[in-house]
């Protein structure tokens, strides 16, 4: 967790995954800023992105629709809330587009609320890349690990390394 | 609303305040960003603003608690999300410090949430001030109005005003 410096993280409300990976932050960056991008490793396998939607800018929107194998959409609206390029990417479903509070209440199973924390330094040729995730509560923090949090982020993550060296 | 360009207000949903004052756009800054102003025009009297802390930068802390009459203290928590010195800040309580989402389920007497955007834009010697609060649902925007934030709100600019012009 050494990267996340600026954040006080707390190991009870917050899920961190931390790798080295052999592509340099500007082709990660631009895999996380890029809607086409977005759509072709957001969502491990058999999951899909169907629809991605990008307005970078403190209180722009991401948008983005996850389809299961099944079909069934999962439509995910956020807030951007830091842009630093090639460094630093924040977000939240705590907050709308223009940075409205978001109707989420009680946490369900189609309620998952937390903050996004990207962060990519150089290391070598490569980048040592931290994504972090921080909740509310705790319970939400484990049922976000129960989904699969170490998991599908870090599928999700070999696939956007897969994406960047074709780049 | 007109000063409010960059974010798209819902007459249902949000509250605004815009009045021309007398005193620069700087002085209007100081008086919302150091704590010691805070002190002395963030609450109508007879409430009273009897603690303030400001960490002025992104995902930074505002902290204050208002004391009524009967010596009830209130104490509340927010997050900075834009920092644009002389021109506008913005913060919320749907996200604590450090961009946590806030553990705010469903509305209460005492559980308003909202985002507020304050704008400051020079206007003669004068400044055009537009504040804005904009809330989840129409529920919260009806209970803050009832609150009375026009009354509240004006009478503490007026406040902010009268320090203002002791600086």
């Amino acid at each position: 967790m050494s990267t996340t410096q600026s954040f006080k993280l707390d190991p009870k409300l917050d899920l961190v995954l931390e790798r080295v990976v052999d592509v340099p932050p500007s082709l990660v960056w631009d895999c996380w800023t890029m809607p086409e991008h977005l759509k072709k490793w957001f969502t491990p396998a058999p999951w899909k992105t169907v629809e991605a939607e990008v307005d970078l800018r403190p209180g722009g929107r991401l948008y983005f629709v996850m389809e299961s194998p099944e079909g069934l959409r999962f439509p995910n609206t956020g807030c951007y809330l830091e842009i630093v390029k090639n460094e630093r990417l924040i977000w939240t479903n705590a907050l709308l587009p223009g940075y409205r509070p978001a109707a989420s209440g009680a946490a369900s199973a189609d309620n998952l609320v937390f903050t996004a924390i990207i962060e990519m330094r150089q290391q070598g040729t490569g980048t040592r890349y931290t994504a972090t995730a921080i909740h509310r509560n705790e319970d939400e923090a484990q049922k976000h690990a129960n989904m699969g949090f170490h998991d599908g982020w870090g599928k999700a993550l070999e696939q956007l390394v897969a994406l960047a060296k074709k780049l």
